[in-house]
Order: C-alpha cells, then structure tokens, then sequence
C-alpha cells in the first residue's frame, strides 16, 4: 500500500483528527515532464500556472467534484485551472495518495506541503490542464481552505538553516549538509547534520512515551527510563547516507530522470551514537528467535495512521551494532533526528534507520510500508515509470554501497547548479587542495581513495583520515585529502573525479549509465566536479 | 617473505630431499618488457633466446658463478647466453627466489617450471644479456643438468585437459574451464572446474594423513577418519573464484600489464561442498576464542619447507559455512582440487580456500605466506611495479567482489585471442541466446544482470538461474541467460556488455580503467565481446 502522501482539506477531516504524511521524494518525479509533451506552453517561467486560457472549456467545481473514480477520471482544480490528472496517478512519488485530492482544489493542500513549490511540479501539473474554472470558484476555493490546519507547526524552529544546508523543501524538511561543512569535521555537529524527513516532527512527551516491542505471541511497553536504565549503553561512531545521496546525478538524457529529492553530495554526515543494543533488547524478552525481520515504526504518522516504517533482517538485527539510540554526539537526540529514540542500522540506507521510534514488530515479514516495499529498491533500468514495476520482485535495499564525493573547494551555491567552479591554489605551497569523504557499505572499511584528473587514465591516492575499526564494522566514513600540484593543472576547466575502493574491491563505477534506476538510489559513480585557477592567480602566475 | 620460487639443482640439493616450489602468477610478471627497451632485437620471433651474439664478449662459468651477491649483482646462464638480472630481481612475480638460480644455469630450472616457456618470459631475459658463454660450456651445462628430478611427476594425470580448458601452465598447473562449458550446467563438474595450483600437487597417504590443529598454547592433531566420525557434516553449493580470474582484460595502454596468469573468464566455477564446520573443530578445541586470524597451510611446499598458506580473520572463521570440505559434487576431493581435505571460504577469494589442507594456525597474525603478505593485494593504481610497494599498507583480499561475465557464444579458441566471434541467431526464433555467469561477493545475492548493446546507454534485463539462499549467505553463482532480438543488432560488429549488481546496490565499473593494480586482482570492470553476425545468416536473411 502506498501511502506517502496525504492532502488535507478541512471539509473531509475533522481537525482534532487530523494528522498528516508527505511526499518523499516527490519532487523529482515531475522532472519527467521534460520527456513528455508540454499540452500549453504556460509554464512557471514563463505565465503562471493555473491561469485562465480562453481556448479552454470551463467546468465547475461541482463538476470536478464528480471525478473521483477510476472510471470517471481523476480532476483536481488549481487557481484558475482545471486538471485530469488521471494518467499520471501511477506516475506520482507519493503513490495513491494523491486521489485524496480528486474532485477538490490544491492550494492548501500545497500550501503546507511545500515540497511541491517547484518548478517542474507546476509544470508538470499543467501538462493535465483541460480546462478552466468559471469566474468566481477560485476565489471561493481560496476562502475555504483559509483554515486549514498546518500540522508542520511543530516542527522544530531551523536557524539560519540556509547558511548551513541546501534546503530541498521545507516540508517535510529535507536539507543536506554544504560540501565544505560535511569534510571541516570527522564528526558532524548535530546542526550541521542532514536532515531527511518523510513527514512533519512528531511533537513528545517524554514522560508518556512508550516502545512497545512485540511478536504475533505478545506484546511488551517500555518507558524511556526503562529502556536508560535497564540495558547497557553502547556507543558506536557510524555514518549515516541516504539512499538517494547523489541522486541529482544520476539524471542524463539516455535514461530519463531519476525520482526523488534532488540531492547533491550531502545527504550524509557522521556521528558518534549512544544507545542501546537491539540486540539485548530483543534478548531479554526472548524474541531473538522468533522471526525473520525486525520492523520499525515512527511517530510520523499519515492521516490513516500509517506511519513511516522500514525493517532489517533478523540476522542484522542480532548483529554487534545495531542501535536504538537516545543520543547524539553526546548530547539527547534533538527532534529533527528523532527525539528521543530513533535506531541506526551502521552500514545501511538510512530509510531503515527510524527516527522518533515506537514500535518494534518482530515478524517472518518485512515492514508494509510504502517506503519498504515500494521505494528504496533498485528498479532495473529498463523501468522508467514505477508503476511499471514488479516491486515485489526487487529487494528492499539494506545495506549500502562504496561511495566518495568531493566536497572542497565547493561554494554556497547549489552544487547541482555549478557548472565550473573558479578557485585558487593556496597561497603558501602552490598546490590546490581537494577533499572529501568515502563510506564503505555494510561495515566494509575504505582501502583507498584515488583522484584523477584524466578520467581515470591515471590516478593519484588521497591521504585519508579514518578510525581503525574491527573487521567488517566500518561504520564511520573515511575523509580524504589530496594536494594537486599546480603543475598537473591545465589552465582552461579540468575535471576531478574521484573514487574509493573498499578492502575487498568493491568499487565504484564510472558513470550512472550502468545504475540507473527510476527511483535515483544508491547513485555511487565516480564523483565530478569541474574546476578552473582564477583568472588573478593566472596573471600573478604569470608575472 | 617471499618465497614462492625454488629453482633446483642437482648440485646444491640431494634428490631426496627436494621438493618444491613455483613461481605462480610469474608469467604476466614478464608483460613489463614491453615497456622496458628491448637491447638486442633477438626475440623468441626472430631468432632464439640465448644464442650467441658475436658483438657481446665471453664469460665463463666460473665468472658467472661469482655474481651471487647484490654487490657483484646477480649472473645466470641460460643456452650460450649470460645475463645479469640484478635490476630485475624485484621485478620477479616470483620474489627473491630468482636468486636462487644466480651464478648457475637455468635450462633445468624452466625444463621443470614450464610457466616460464613463454615468449614474454624469453623476450624479457633478453633484455638483459650482457655476453655469451665460451665455446662448449652450454653443452657443459645441458650435460650436468639431466638427472634434476622433476617433482611434477606426481601430479595427476591431466586426460584430454585441452578439450576442458585453456590450459596457462603445465607446471603449477593452471587451467581454465572453456567459458560455454562453464553455463552448460549449474554445478560444474569436478573434471570441468579451473584448477589453479600454486605447486605441485602433493602425494597423500590417506593413513598418515593428519590434521594438525594450534595456537601459541596447545597443539592437537586429528587423522581423517577422526574429522570425518567425530564432527557433523555440513553441505554448501558455494562458488570458487580466483582472485585473478579476468585478469587478462585488465591490462591496458595507459597503465600497463596486470601482472599474473593471464585468466580470461574461467578462473571460477560452482559446487557442492561437503565437509564439516570449521567454528565446530575451533570450538570442540577452545580456540575459538584465541586469536584474530585463522591460518591455513597446505601440503604443496617449497624446497625450504615453506607451505603455500593463507588465513581469514576469526569472524569469518567462525560463520556459518566455512568448510574444511573432503568431498566436493559428492565425490571424494580430487587430487587436483585438494585432495584429501580443502578448505572453503564461501564469499572470499580462491586464494583463501586452501587445498591439501594439513595445518591450522589460531593467530593474532595473518599467515605470514608470500600470498597473503605480497601477493592477493589490490595495490594503487599508482604502484606500476611491485617493488615500489608498501605491502603492510595493503590489506590481504578476502571477499569478492561482484562479478559477471558473457560465457555463451565462445568458440574454443582462447577468448583473450579473440577479437570478434560470429554468430549464427536460433534457427527456431532468430533470436541470439547470450549467457553467463554472476556472483556477489561475500554472500551478497544477484539482483539482476542486464545486457547492452549500446554500451551502457540502454539494457536489457536477463533471465536469472539462481539459488534461493538465506540473507547474506549467497555463496553461489547465478547463471543468465538473455535473447537478443535479431532486429536490434547492427549488422556490422557490435559490443555486448553484461553486470551484474548485488542486492545491496554494489555493482561493475564500467571499465577497468579505475581499479587497475599491477597484481592485476579483482577485476570485475562490465565484461564486452565483440560479436558478428555470420555472413551466411545475413544472406539468408535477406532473400
């Protein structure tokens, strides 16, 4: 069941009822309009969306209101506009949940989930314009929905957040963390740290929270305290990636567009985790043997009470590290990631590391969530359209791949958006100084970094800065370092890419065209970014 | 300590006491010659190696035998030819046992190590010719050298090998199945399975065999019926795979030769492994507790005792499925394949899964072997040569990594030889049936192969033969098969790529480009033959 998106409307929820959910990775679903034909040429850029065309007919929004159904179609209205949206349901990132907008106007639904405040979503949405509204329903729509609660009030006040993070939408709060500040430290500070949300911030009171942990045979409810003092703290120092870092990308014409969030090199960071073993927790009401899956469940919760859920196989599950951590860096989980339990799966997606924890199941099946069964998976290429795909015939990703990206020199601006990069070599020794991270999936520890400045014809090893880690539980990341000896430069732009190799040959491949998939995850090509000396070091060099 | 040459003499050792040891992976070693200037233009090619060279003045003998030090540098002899090899010493693949052969002939050293009878290995002595021996010291030698014993005697008799594979050396013997054999069936046959010897094979009295079994404090020894009554047997289909195997595709103009026995895609094979636990013998002595490494060391020994030996780390050791294995497909282990006990690491490199097995060493340490110190490593693509190496930097191989390769067409000339195939399409469909083979590494499963006719732009989804097996415990290969449409292939010569990508998003690169090492491991870059459509079709086609 996919259930990633709910759209609230006043008239069809009570308010003390309402909850909500989001669309994760709705974004880039719409970047499919540039493969289809655009029906008017009104895009944002150009006119505003949802404007009146004479050409057009009109239909009320009685009329809207009665396509509602597979059979009948599926209209929407925004400002002017009128929409039959029945071509792309399949098509939506947030699945089926889009329906809940059939026969109603967008607009507050939008309002508070901004991730849609886009250009390629308003662009999309107008490839289904059939129509317009007659004169007055906007306004009418408008006035309506003047009410509706927004359930993202409590999520957490983000400080200056555009100084530290590309913020990929508001709500749900989707931010990743600018290159420069992912590689100034081996550990992330908790307010530099990606933020990756599926839906608002749960709001908790610590003395009523609860873990309840449970099989089909029975049920058991832990407070917080309980959980503090009755098992032994455990501390690891582990990364976590999501599975659509570096998903922007993996987008190029032969293959379509790669869905989701948009994210450059900084949906990761790395941090020291405090908590509890799953493993003793699972231990101690003897349910270490009584399934093959250990799912978790969020406070996050959509407005049928579906709630953001992902499992790990038992076998992981019992391993040394797995977490159900309480703090951070030393400090109690701050909302934004988790407060106050939320597990880390070291060596995993992040999608299976739950925040705001309150369910543990423990099942012969995975998770049913939307976000275990039918996101983070690797479609095979030749689906470009997810609801081609046979979903159950592809595994939810667990563990992660090798990875490295290069995150200095970089700039404040969108590292998606910067074609060529000016910069200058250092002042003291001449050299340009390049660095960066990489992460070996699955607790494989990083053998080496190397950079090339040929595409790969020859390559140069960076010096790295790791922990020594045991054998397979190389949870943190590997930073990275390599002087380019202003000699090796070619004065016009040159490209730097850069690769690791974990300690049993797994590597990284060349480019996305052999990765490629719908769902843009687990995009771990060589990294490239394009670099040119600045003009003045040019002319001092030269003088 | 590198140790994996041992040239015998007559001379120097009492028959009765020799036995010894092989330069593996020396051939490719001597691929370094082309990027050496050849001094004499005399090439295996153009005239024979060792023959006089007017120009050059004489030594004798006794000159040569003088020049056995790194002050006096190091002489041979080798037909009517001196050389002095001091500057390629470092360069052997075989270590510092070249000095063995130092002041002496080498005629009864290579008339045994038949892995040097190849025109670069002549090519590269050559090169460092510096005179000629006196009239009538080469027959001299040939004379002296004709009873050295051949410690190959017993190796198993090899009938019709050429049929099966492509046979790199006669001594060690190193073959590789004929890559159409290796997807005519899941398991591959005992007889049809690539043997990648690093000695001789030893002779073993199954009476006196004995298991030996230690750490620092305690010692145990176990006869072959002991292990085989007293411990449960345990059963795994697993692949093997050489750590070398496509090695051959890995060198290239830019960075040189991949050192090595030049494997195509062969070096690998799939059965079912019968034998007992190795955590059960580790726990039933105590020592599973002990130490960080498990050493395992065979029978095939060099003249100074020193035995082909290799080690994993204890958690590995104590997993589910490492085997010491005594009966593989359900027959008795062939002599070839470790006969009577072997052992399997599922999941690691070939090089780990020690045959002949007759000692076990619980450490703190890594075997200190040749092949786990200096050879097995991925050394940066930086190090063109081994000597410029810091081996202590480098970790020992364990898992593989994820692997695939196109098996069906081939024909039975050596697949490195051929440039492009022709092909006949199905009579029944016209289609053109291409398979293969793939394998995660460390027991991660396949989750798709897929196949390019465009070099990586589109692909298409094969058909997957595959064991379901539990998580993380993949150990077998997956075979494939796909069927091109005879209307998607140009009629001129075109490229088909396969990879394969395990379920946690790891996958090939597209080239070898970026993991190029001069020990020439691990390649798993997408594989590419070059196929045409047989005129014959084409004409038929068009009437």
């Amino acid at each position: 069941m996919r259930s990633r998106l709910a759209f609230i409307f006043r008239q069809s929820f009570k308010p003390h009822l309402i909850t909500t959910g989001i669309a994760s990775g709705l974004v880039a679903g719409y970047l499919f309009s540039k493969y289809k034909p655009i029906v008017h040429a009104n895009t944002h850029a150009n006119v505003i969306i949802g404007e009146r065309i004479p050409t057009l007919p009109n239909y009320a929004m009685s009329e809207v209101a009665k396509h509602t159904t597979k059979e009948s179609g599926y209209w929407l209205a925004y400002k002017d506009g009128v929409y039959d949206v029945s071509s792309f349901v399949e098509n939506h990132p947030g699945g089926k949940q889009i329906l809940k907008t059939a026969g109603k106007a967008l607009e507050s639904c939008w309002k508070i989930f901004t991730i849609h405040q886009i250009d390629h979503v308003y662009e999309t949405l107008e490839q289904y314009r059939i129509g317009n509204l007659p004169e007055g329903e906007r306004e009418a729509n408008e006035k309506h929905q003047e009410t509706v609660l927004d359930l993202f009030q409590y999520d957490p006040e983000r400080v200056n957040a555009n100084e530290t993070f590309f913020i990929r939408s508001q709500r749900p709060f989707n931010a990743e963390t600018k290159p420069n500040l992912l590689v100034s430290s081996f550990l992330t500070p908790v307010e530099k740290f990606y933020v990756r949300n599926h839906m608002h911030v749960p709001v908790v009171n610590i003395n009523e929270f609860k873990l309840e942990i449970r099989n089909e045979k029975s049920s058991h409810s832990l407070s917080y305290d309980d959980l503090v003092d009755k098992y032994k703290s455990h501390t690891i120092t582990s990364a976590v990636q999501c599975a659509g870092n570096r998903r922007a990308a993996m987008n190029n014409e032969h293959q379509g567009a790669a869905l989701g969030t948009q994210w450059y090199v900084g949906a990761i960071g790395n941090a020291r985790w405090t908590g509890i073993k799953l493993r003793d927790l699972l231990e101690s009401f003897g349910l270490d043997k009584e399934g093959k899956h250990v799912q978790f469940w969020g406070l996050d919760c959509d407005t049928s009470q579906r709630c953001y859920g992902a499992s790990i196989p038992m076998e992981k599950a019992l391993s040394e590290d797995v977490l159900l951590a309480y703090e951070m860096n030393g400090e109690l989980l701050s909302s934004d990631h988790g407060y106050p339990l939320r597990v880390i799966v070291p060596g995993t997606v992040g999608a299976r590391s739950v925040k705001w924890l309150n369910r543990i199941i423990v099942s012969d099946k995975e998770a049913d969530s939307h976000w275990q069964t039918s996101d983070y998976k690797i479609l095979p290429p030749s689906i470009k359209e997810p609801q081609q795909a046979d979903f159950d015939r592809v595994p939810a990703l667990q563990e992660s791949n090798v990875q490295s990206a290069i995150c200095y020199p970089s700039s404040d601006d969108d590292g998606n958006k910067i074609k060529v990069l000016s910069v200058q070599p250092n002042d003291k020794d001449q050299r340009l100084t390049v660095k960066g991270y990489a992460l070996g999936g699955g607790g494989r520890a990083i053998q080496n970094v190397q950079i090339s400045l040929d595409h790969g014809k020859t390559w140069f090893q960076a010096e790295l800065e790791q922990l020594a880690q045991p054998y397979m539980r190389a949870w943190s990341w590997t930073l990275w370092t390599y002087h380019i000896n202003v000699n090796d430069i070619p004065s016009k732009p040159f490209d730097i890419v850069c690769r690791a190799m974990d300690i049993h040959g797994n590597t990284q491949p060349d480019t996305p065209l052999g990765i490629w998939n719908v769902r843009g995850v687990m995009n771990n090509a060589w990294h490239k970014i394009t670099l040119q000396l600045d003009d003045s070091f040019l002319k001092k060099s030269k003088s």
